[in-house]
């Protein structure tokens, strides 16, 4: 395995970890000020921003990105909300084009209007259904452009509302199917949250492989987790087995950075310049 | 499939919907006064009632069984509680036996101390181990007695807590590990809140099949869902696929009743009567 304890070199930073502490460029600022070398930024902190300046400050920072968040959330109650998604999810391959991704991370949706705690229904297999549906066709536009997509399995407390892809072998059994040949068009993206209990992980990340490995996303579950959402734990607060979790993934080749995504009232009311410190050093010591 | 808007003939109460609001004799009433015909209490309830009152109660009242809450538990920080969980479980079949019980239904476990917030460790690879041994063990002394065992896998956001076993699939291969040949002594309790967002989830039904489907649980997931434990719904309050999910067992030959547990802050602050009414009302209507 590679070696955290020296540099910063795989570390990144998803910047929803900081959204209600700081704006986009301020967070830019705080990880390139701390040698930091990858963000992984959300679409709407992008669009508060501008998307040519976000462009311009990550050039002029030399940080670069390790994905982007992200498309999905495919299925919908009427045709005219499928095609919504479709044309969203093409703006968001040419958004994750212009910064420089390496890959645009998918949650892929759910029962449509769940989210708002309205279900139109509650047919599982028609949004899984249309959840492929639209992968393919983003997947064709993804192609020509060039920007990867990665579809991100959610932990199974969030099928209803979020993402109706649960597990990593789920999601590889899609992407056999719209790119049979591996050609690294399409592939998963690893957080040890939504994964780290499953026990078919270690061999479903041996499936992925190298081509298909395409982001890994660390932070840790809380004993209590007091909310569904937004009380993950800081790296070495909880009980996913994190090394051991790097080492699956990096056995499989992948040799991107470790991205700290962490969504939690607790962490987003602590200071930012706290938060960071404590991302850096628990990525030097338990990731 | 079976008709239930007719009888009762197939509803069961777990006697933990009304944990709060009632003891277990004044339960057993109420159940029997509405014509329900099976109930599953849980130890505690039983404890507290007092054993061989409680047999007599349901003897008395023609009130049968359709599970006996609950043993398992088996990962343990050191032998001598691995030992503890070996014999509190050979008490639970016993117990089960005494009050006529169609099967034990496992929680399992999973990291030791990790329900009091403390876990020993984070190795789950250990605690599944242990729980197959556990499993292993019990399982002789319930062939003994000709007492049933049926594993519940646990909704994945209670892995680290409550039960390691997180799939209908992972609890099959146990079964196949421990009973290849299908005896009808080890099987699975099928609960949709803990199952209903698994893809695999007809197909591992059908791989069930009749010997091993010994439990089928009802009761239904909200949106939001506010709690990781205590804000299950109702039937028909939620997005379960309640009437499919009934199918796939159906069509894999369960012939056993329906039995709602609720685990409710909602619920339990709902009168009794208004609660089973509330059950009778759905058994008919949408379960």
């Amino acid at each position: 395995m590679r070696d955290f304890s020296a540099d910063l070199a795989h570390l990144a930073i998803n910047t929803a970890t900081l959204r209600k502490q700081l704006a986009l460029p301020a967070i830019l600022e705080a990880c390139a000020r701390r040698g930091i070398r990858r963000v992984c930024p959300w679409r709407d902190q992008v669009a508060s921003a501008g998307l040519a300046s976000v462009a311009r400050h990550l050039k002029d920072a030399g940080l670069g990105l390790s994905g982007y968040c992200r498309g999905g959330f495919f299925p919908a109650a009427d045709a005219a909300g499928l095609r919504a998604a479709l044309d969203d999810n093409r703006r968001a391959v040419d958004e994750a084009k212009t910064l420089g991704a390496p890959c645009l991370v998918l949650v892929v949706g759910a029962l449509p209007g769940a989210l708002q705690g309205r279900p139109a229904h509650n047919d599982i297999a028609l949004a899984r259904a249309q959840v492929v549906d639209g992968i393919a066709a983003t997947l064709a536009y993804a192609r020509q452009v060039g920007m990867p997509l990665a579809i991100e399995p959610l932990h199974p407390m969030q099928a209803a509302d979020r993402a109706c892809i649960n597990t990593t072998e789920h999601a590889l059994d899609i992407c056999d199917a719209l790119d049979a040949s591996q050609t690294g068009a399409l592939g998963v993206a690893i957080d040890v949250y939504h994964t780290w209990w499953d026990p078919k992980l270690e061999s479903q990340i041996a499936r992925a492989g190298h081509e298909r490995l395409l982001a890994y996303h660390v932070c840790d579950w809380l004993l209590p987790t007091r909310d569904l959402l937004n009380d993950r734990g800081m790296m070495g607060d909880g009980i996913v087995e994190l090394q051991k979790i790097r080492g699956f993934v990096e056995a499989a080749g992948y040799a991107g950075p470790a991205e700290v995504e962490i969504f939690s009232e607790r962490w987003w009311s602590t200071p930012a310049a706290a938060v960071l410190d404590t991302c850096v050093a628990r990525y030097h010591t338990v990731v």
